[in-house]
């Protein structure tokens, strides 16, 4: 579908947050692929928030997105997260070959993106709509709970992946890099910024989930992505926020 | 992968409750596929709860779900919802034949995804292992935001993709029924359900989608699954549930 090899993909993502963009960042530039960030270039040049909410209220061929991030590649657009990566894992090379391996990735990313929404709810438990101080109360319930009991149940949860894993403990499927494994690199760097204390006494009792996020920072491609700007610093209007309230 | 195509579909979820496992099911019921609902068979006979857990507890060739519902086919095991149904929709034929079909339908999927977690969250904000009484006043403060908020925000969403389809209004992808159409079906059931005041006084606002949840309940397969014992009813142990304090 891809009609042009040379045509950038163009991510359409808020422009100030790590986000859901960053799982489909990372996976582009894992890949070296060419790719435009339109809503962090200049409105002058027709791109922008504004070209972003533009696409997404007129969709492509009466598809619209429901929310950002989509993906355009040609006349395509792809919304939807893992909906994103499915599409780009064969053409970056960041899935297996067979269709039981690339249904396992997806199911893998799934199980990220649950767990991601759970992160998000720990500061925003009654309503996305609203401020966090306006939910304070609430998120400190939400987030010792999410610390107590959900934290250690999805950790627990890939590190037996990668134990289980037939052909060694390095991937999270088969015995090379998928966009799961870029993904899970991100929720470890992500809790690790907004829940230091958590993470650091956990730290050792997941060596395999740690181990594969250390050799991820350290992919070539990665480590220059991350110390670039183009890598937005976690901050406080993103999913992964550090408030040192809810870890007290 | 399926290599015996008399074998039937193993569908693996709990047995009280229409929960994600209800989307598969009527994939599986539209299409007529041979399924077995392995958790709501006697322990006797080797199924029930017991092989649901122990199934989640190996996975198939180092592959484990994280949650129910998971779906076993040979010896493939497929987990999360939304990947089930990528597998199945080609298989039942409720996707385009096109991979730009198959992603929109995909997406749309994920969409509704979204739109099952915040229902959930209604009655459960701060943490799925309390009891919903033990989170009552929260619920009450997410209920009102869904209801103010986001409710409208998922029903204009959909009634916008229906009108937009350039194949015409009756389905969401193309000019045929697809799993999507069947878990939008499902959504507007489990709400109207949930929320039996607010969907009534939404009703008339959106013809396009209270329309298609009509015509889906009408197909014959639907309908006599319906009315079958094998559709368990809502109940107050499900994700969509009817506390009528919620809609106060």
């Amino acid at each position: 579908m891809n009609a042009n090899k040379d045509e950038p993909y163009a991510l359409y993502y808020w422009p100030n947050i790590q986000g859901r963009g960053e799982f489909i960042r990372l996976a582009l530039e894992e890949a070296g692929a060419k790719y435009i960030d339109v809503a962090r270039r200049s409105e002058k040049s027709g791109m922008g928030i504004p070209a972003m909410l533009q696409l997404m209220e007129s969709g492509s061929g009466g598809r619209l997105p429901f929310a950002p991030p989509f993906l355009k590649c040609g006349e395509l657009v792809v919304g939807q997260t893992a909906n994103i990566l499915l599409f780009l894992g064969p053409r970056l090379g960041l899935v297996p070959g067979d269709e039981a391996g690339r249904l396992w990735v997806h199911q893998l990313q799934l199980t990220i993106a649950d767990w991601l929404v759970e992160v998000h709810d720990t500061h925003h438990p009654i309503a996305g709509g609203l401020y966090y101080k306006d939910q304070k109360v609430e998120a400190k319930r939400r987030a010792t709970d999410f610390l107590a009991a959900r934290l250690t149940k999805f950790l627990d949860y890939f590190e037996s992946v990668l134990q289980a894993n037939p052909a060694g403990d390095q991937f999270l499927a088969g015995d090379s890099l998928s966009y799961a494994d870029l993904s899970l690199f991100q929720m470890i760097a992500g809790l690790r910024y907004a829940f230091p204390r958590a993470m650091k006494s956990l730290d050792g009792s997941y060596p395999l989930v740690i181990d594969l996020h250390d050799r991820v920072a350290r992919r070539p491609r990665i480590k220059r992505y991350l110390a670039s700007a183009r890598r937005i610093s976690f901050n406080k209007q993103g999913i992964f926020r550090h408030y040192k309230e809810l870890e007290a």
